[in-house]
């Protein structure tokens, strides 16, 4: 088996945290999905990649999520890892002492804590940092053996599992991470009869794939933006990249001549905020009020679906169809949705091989959070 | 350590779903009961027979149960997997895209998916295939690595977890299979004062012990029949083994002469048919009436109690009582139940021994559902 | 490494239960402690203690408990174990013939099980003694392959994992065992704006440490007594280890020379009493009078709190601060606390330390409890 050490000889430190890509170097996202193909080709092949002999992965949920606990759960079971879930879905949002406190009580012999927080805007991703912060204390102070890796498996403005999957998919669509540059994507909104979905795809997609040389059209009905620091990143880096980072109101002008479309629902920006600021007051009158207010403007987009006619715009009229899962699908799991039950059956094989990256990417992250010595491990790996 | 290979040597092709008994030839249901006797005999030793570095059983519980989720945890274990549960008690009955994804989803690196469905008639045996299903589409696209191997926890057909360890029992009280032939079971119902109680354990009984030779006798109360597709299968079974299926509404003419006697309540098949629609068309107040008509009908068969006296009717008047627990007993568990006291407690420790095979036969199913070469494995295990 | 094999030399025959310290020699307690601190320095050195290939360790939970949880299932993982969890919060008390079967049906496979009941007094450590009673039968009449250790993680008498944690601490603190005879420990109520606070760790305290030849005060206001048994037993065992046990009921006098503090809230005995009779007949009614009395009666005591004036009191004014976390500190977790901010946050760093030794103390009980040959073993992780 081959394995492209050089990534992996660029890493000096990698951080204890992977919170969000655009914090990491192109050489520790590149070495990321190379320990991840390469795990994944081991387990195709029936061979462990098993790290530790004993040892604990906590994962901190605030919302529920089956999908992303399996993926967490396989992939540190693939590393040796048990998994002790914290359930916190109606606490309080903590801060202070009691995080620093809760943070160190449940790390004494844990090598990886990964927290999903998608709820709260503003509040997810600082909430990962304060536990990252008071490990570093408890680490510093001697009361913790180990710095456990801390893993970002989605807040409010990265998705870091889910687009680093969607990256490795692309890869091995269109055969390298070379032959990514110049490809168009259209990240697009699309039409939900639901409402209140997280930001973090779109964002973790437009943060990301920029970087890696990728031109990627944002699309979405006018209102429905995103984060707008967010947005000046992926600019800012997709300017260092030399690639194109655009913004339209206008699916169609997205999908037309792309090679990867991606329609997603989210709820705009502004909504978020306020549904966070109702969620902490407890504000349940108003919380229902805005969600009919969202569902009713959502539904001047009904048109915001990826139809056939619209996928016959892309390049070749063959463009790949991306999705996180679950997609609300035309027909199938709602009446009307993101996309129709045609484009989706057609794709739907390659959504679920885009799913099946996320156990090891993540199992990829925790490889490379917990080792100080890469390079001789994965050396090890590839002997046996 | 003595092992006969005949049985394993003559299984070609296990199939990777375990979900009804009758599905299965003699001689694999022979060289699960073989596997288990093996782990327990090593487990017994404080020897591990370990099969697995790494790796996920999922399992999927429709209902509560702890003894099952322990059973089921414990093989798992004892095999070197480790368990995500999803509790699915109070979602709806998923069907379709959803279940095909899910069970996708959850399915990248799992060896073992266990479900228990035992809630809706019609429904859960129905719901493993579609599982099943799913699986092998995602193994053939290459979605996943493997076909995880597929157990029935207890389905609205069959039991199969319960009724081979009851043969392992048996086999075990009577010294070898061949000395069942000929043996008189008595599988009947009994009084218990609540309600609904699933059908899949009498029918595992009649589905199973026919065709190792062991003369059935079915005993309920009119009207408390079970599915007749079932009955009709263990009929046929019992003719192609050359042994008698009969069925009474005698609790007295069933005990008579009984080798073994095996007293259980359940609920009528035209109820949980009944109540499947109701509770599937969340119809609370009607299911409340139902369960009222049920119970007072329950009332009128009070008699139906393994008592001493009933036991001096069987063979020596010394018939082994068995159970899957717990029992509903008599001044113990409940004012009156299914066995008076002094029955239960005489055969307490052989129902203990009864339930002690489970863990074992459930490792032994999954060791069959994933091994491509059992000779090769048990061999390496006995050398050891 | 070196390790005194001389406490294990001494111990014959390790009980299968650590239910309350004060049944265990000094040589065992001793023993465990060791074991715990080499535990402990193994993996800080990052080198595994594993004693298990597989195996399953089963907890049950009467009572809220995400710290215990964690620090069993640490302490499980560390040995090799599967966690197994069963939350019974909400569930009746049961007993008899239900405690014995579901301790026999939940330990086929199981090495270890922890049990944390202390909301009712006179129960929780009455059930673990039934449940070790039923493991005994189990393992006598050959149902169960090996006898489960049993560990007490809190009840309404004893919290052994903790006052043991707390040893361990203040042996490291001061230097050695040795070195604790005639130290001055303040065990002393305080108050807290919560209400149905366990007895258990202030009887943990006074039931420990005057064997090991430290001198305990025990303080609280008028009506807060403990159970006189255990305050009985403290006494008996001060008088043979030749220290002093004081109760008296100034906080003052009991800082006063003070080598270390231990300010921590908890119910009357009286209170818990009341409290255990109406959580069983489900009086919600006279539970919340109970409780609205109690808040009044504390109310009184706001002056029993560790201020930095107190502190000046204790010896050198720096005696050791002590918690078992959580603190109630006043102005950071509620107005008014336990501990003031200023006295809490300077010895916040020891608090997290004496935590930190409960999955050692906890793992090297789990040893202990199932090991027959404890010299070898510790030989054998020594040696690698």
């Amino acid at each position: 088996m081959k394995f492209n050490f050089d990534d992996l000889r660029s890493i000096e430190n990698f951080s204890k945290n992977f919170l969000l890509t655009w914090e990491h170097s192109i050489e520790e996202l590149k070495a990321t999905i190379h320990v991840a193909e390469l795990f994944r080709k081991l387990h195709k092949e029936g061979k462990s990649f098993r790290q530790f002999d004993t040892g604990l992965a906590v994962s901190i949920f605030r919302d529920n999520s089956t999908r992303t606990r399996y993926s967490f759960q396989s992939a540190a079971n693939a590393l040796g890892l048990a998994v002790m879930d914290l359930d916190e879905k109606k606490s309080q949002i903590a801060h202070g002492e009691t995080v620093r406190e809760t943070a160190n009580m449940l790390s004494f012999m844990t090598q990886i804590v990964g927290i999903r927080d998608d709820m709260f805007l503003g509040q997810g991703n600082s909430y990962m940092r304060e536990v990252g912060e008071a490990l570093d204390m408890g680490f510093d102070e001697g009361t913790l053996h180990q710095r456990p890796g801390l893993v970002n498996l989605q807040c409010d403005i990265d998705h870091p599992t889910q687009s680093m999957s969607d990256l490795a998919m692309l890869k091995q669509y269109f055969g390298s991470l070379d032959a990514l540059k110049g490809k168009k994507v259209a990240m697009t909104w699309a039409y939900s009869p639901s409402y209140g979905k997280p930001l973090s795809v779109p964002q973790g997609i437009i943060g990301l794939l920029p970087r890696f040389g990728i031109d990627v059209t944002l699309a979405f009905p006018e209102g429905y933006d995103l984060i707008p620091d967010v947005i000046n990143t992926a600019r800012a880096n997709a300017n260092i990249a030399g690639s194109e980072f655009t913004i339209t109101n206008s699916m169609t002008d997205a999908f037309t001549n792309a090679d990867v479309v991606y329609p997603k629902s989210w709820a705009p920006f502004h909504v978020m905020e306020k549904r966070t600021e109702l969620l902490m007051t407890g504000n349940d009158e108003s919380l229902k009020d805005l969600e009919q207010e969202c569902l009713l403007n959502n539904s001047s987009f009904t048109d915001w679906e990826c139809t056939e006619d619209k996928m016959k715009l892309t390049k070749n009229g063959s463009a790949l169809y991306m999705h996180c899962l679950p997609a609300d699908i035309t027909g199938v799991s709602c009446k009307q949705g993101e996309v129709s039950a045609s484009v989706f059956e057609r794709y739907r094989k390659e959504t679920y091989l885009e799913a099946s990256y996320k156990p090891f990417i993540i199992a990829a992250m925790m490889f490379l959070l917990t080792t100080d010595n890469p390079i001789e491990k994965i050396s090890k790996l590839l002997k046996n």
